[in-house]
């Protein structure tokens, strides 16, 4: 008998027969002595349609409060639907939105941090043995405003109310079978992983990977909760995310992922002295632009060249804002290009495996790919390659570091 | 300067079209000096998408607490909707659910009743200078259960805000320009009327005039708050609902009424004994029918007829109930006919003239139209007649009562 935190999203409830399939998951796990806390997201559309209503009425940047209290009624909606749906099938369940529950968040409308959940609701009801079906991706803040969490937030909803109850664990119920090696829409040899580390997963969830919300990653690992991320609608096991010491097969690299999302913004002939980095980055901060990639060479001559990417929606406002202030920044030139895309491997294998780097760039190049930027950190490499290359590169990265069985160099020795 | 609560139908915020012209009719109040709180129903339509989503994944009995979960959404997005359209042309405003304003009911789930508003965060709001807007049909039950009024529930929310405030006007707004002396539809000559008492309001309203919910009108008559119903989509005045001795055009009949949705059933020949009527109601009662007009001759010979009125929807269950008891009850048989319509003149000037009622049923006779049952109450008679004479009867009775300028006798002596 355990405590288990389901979590259904969009795509899983997004009609009535995937609301009654995704409830016979609930009954299943009743029936296997579980008591259950359901946790879900709007039915998928829904959001949406909401958005679009917000914009044609609230303007361009519609109130915030206000938005929030109108994309919370979708969550709600699902939840109502769920519980009386256990009841007609003879299962007490108790929906609650997030001001009943007690989610208590600060007042950042539209993209709140969770500060507290109140477990008393929560353990009332199912003390009952009823099932608790919560509103996700909502919350209220101290004055009693309704707040959201941002998009995907219902992920986070559901590894915060696991934590605080203590759950055995969070299955995240979604229209795939779990982690992959790679985008198996790409890459027929990709696999699903059985079990990956909470940091390889952060990773994989910072680079594109839209299997997990980040801060949902962020919560479970801060709180070792295992997250089980799994298919609605096959019994298989999914992917278990877990203490990277719970990890027992270690591959060298657990995951090939892209993102061709991106633009590329060169600044050439900056002065190299204090200061110089702050001038450029510091208007498209302002600007509301995230900055990913950021690579500054090594001097030469006094001036070096910084380069960095954005999103590509972001590209022709970073580039027209850097082109403004190049007077101020004391640039020789600015150039950009809206066509990359980034290709990273993923995997806690290679932290101590200084090689990975170098096979890396190896069978990029023995595919023609040239490298344009390359950025690191302890468990991931990425590149920045010409956006062409993208399918290309990953299938050779794929075949290289997954397919071939590398694994971690400690294991074999 | 006066304190205002304006009240828009689901018609009235169908899409966002109408959601800009009834937020226009706040803004022009606001200008005229008034304090404003709106009150909300849902989009058209949504309630009903959401019954049938209901239906289908909560049975024919969804469970009543989520159901109202799920309907409170709807009209928690038009809340949120129009106050970012208000906040979006310079106007401040500020949603509310019924949690939030402290709309406190009992908890009798789909049909609760109010107990008690909170008025702090509704002067808080109006305090600051910003517009409140409250979502209608729904409160919170003492144990923070979402509960709802019941349909046109958004009406008694209206008129409940306003008591609690003690506003000077609650203005209803709607599809139609005010109460009519009858239905334009079926009355050419049918007129708005300026004025009307909550007498005649609530009579009108409990005959089938669907201007106002009954007990909006019954909250607004103990509290003295009057009522102005008026149109959306034009500026002119439309009715004002008042006391009694506020309304200076005194007609003798204010208003011809119909409803053709009622079945007769006739019980023969029933024992003229104590506890003959409690045998036939009881039963009725028990199965939730509600019972209209409810006639009992004077005894022949030991035994009397009982005539009354169901909901046509109710008819042939109500039948049933009293054939399979009939020996119970003790009767010759039973009959009826589910083919009748009720017609009704109100007027708080036929309180003291007698006169009325016989010149209503020589109306009808002229037309050859045959009267099967009449009730009265002080200020209305209301008679059943074959509901093919419905047309007919409604325009004969407007033309003698109303179209002639029938003025209560007191105010020509």
């Amino acid at each position: 008998m355990g405590l288990v935190v389901q979590k259904f999203g969009g795509t899983s409830v997004a009609d009535p027969e995937r609301i009654r399939k995704a409830a016979s998951r609930v009954l299943e796990s009743i029936k296997q002595g579980n008591q259950v806390v359901v946790v879900v997201s709007a039915m998928s559309g829904v959001t949406d349609r909401l958005l679009t209503l917000g914009a044609e009425l609230g303007g361009e940047n519609p109130d915030p409060r206000e938005l929030d209290a109108l994309l919370a009624t979708g969550e709600q909606q699902t939840v109502a639907l769920i519980s009386m749906y256990l009841r007609s099938q003879g299962q007490a369940a108790r929906s609650l939105t997030g001001p009943q529950l007690g989610m208590l968040t600060d007042g950042q409308h539209n993209r709140a941090r969770i500060l507290e959940i109140e477990t008393k609701a929560l353990n009332e009801i199912l003390s009952r043995g009823e099932v608790a079906v919560v509103a996700g991706f909502q919350g209220v803040d101290s004055d009693g405003n309704i707040t959201t969490l941002g998009r995907g937030g219902s992920d986070t909803s559901a590894v915060a109310v696991g934590a605080a109850l203590k759950a055995d664990v969070c299955e995240i119920f979604t229209d795939v079978e779990g982690v992959y090696t790679a985008d198996p829409n790409l890459v027929s040899g990709a696999r699903k992983l059985n079990r990956v580390s909470y940091e390889e997963m952060l990773e994989m969830a910072s680079l594109g990977t839209k299997v997990l919300q980040i801060r949902s990653v962020k919560f479970a690992m801060q709180y070792g909760l295992p997250i089980h991320v799994r298919s609605t609608f096959v019994s298989e096991e999914g992917t278990w995310v877990v203490r990277e010491e719970e990890v027992l097969e270690r591959l060298m690299v657990s995951g090939v992922t892209y993102n061709r999302n991106e633009a590329k913004i060169r600044v050439r002939g900056v002065a190299d002295a204090p200061g110089a980095a702050a001038r450029i980055f510091t208007p498209l901060s302002e600007a509301g632009i995230v900055v990913d990639m950021i690579v500054q060479n090594v001097s030469d001559e006094g001036t070096t060249d910084v380069t960095f990417t954005v999103g590509r929606s972001d590209y022709k406002k970073a580039l027209s804002l850097i082109e403004s202030d190049s007077s101020n920044i004391g640039t020789h030139g600015v150039e950009g290009d809206s066509g990359i895309a980034k290709l990273s491997v993923v995997g806690v294998g290679m932290r101590d495996h200084a090689g990975v780097a170098a096979k890396m760039f190896q069978v990029l190049a023995d595919e023609g790919i040239n490298i344009q930027l390359i950025t690191t950190s302890e468990i991931k490499i990425s590149v920045a390659v010409e956006e062409k290359y993208t399918e290309l590169g990953v299938r050779a990265l794929h075949a290289a570091f997954v397919e071939s069985g590398a694994k971690d160099p400690k294991e074999d020795g």
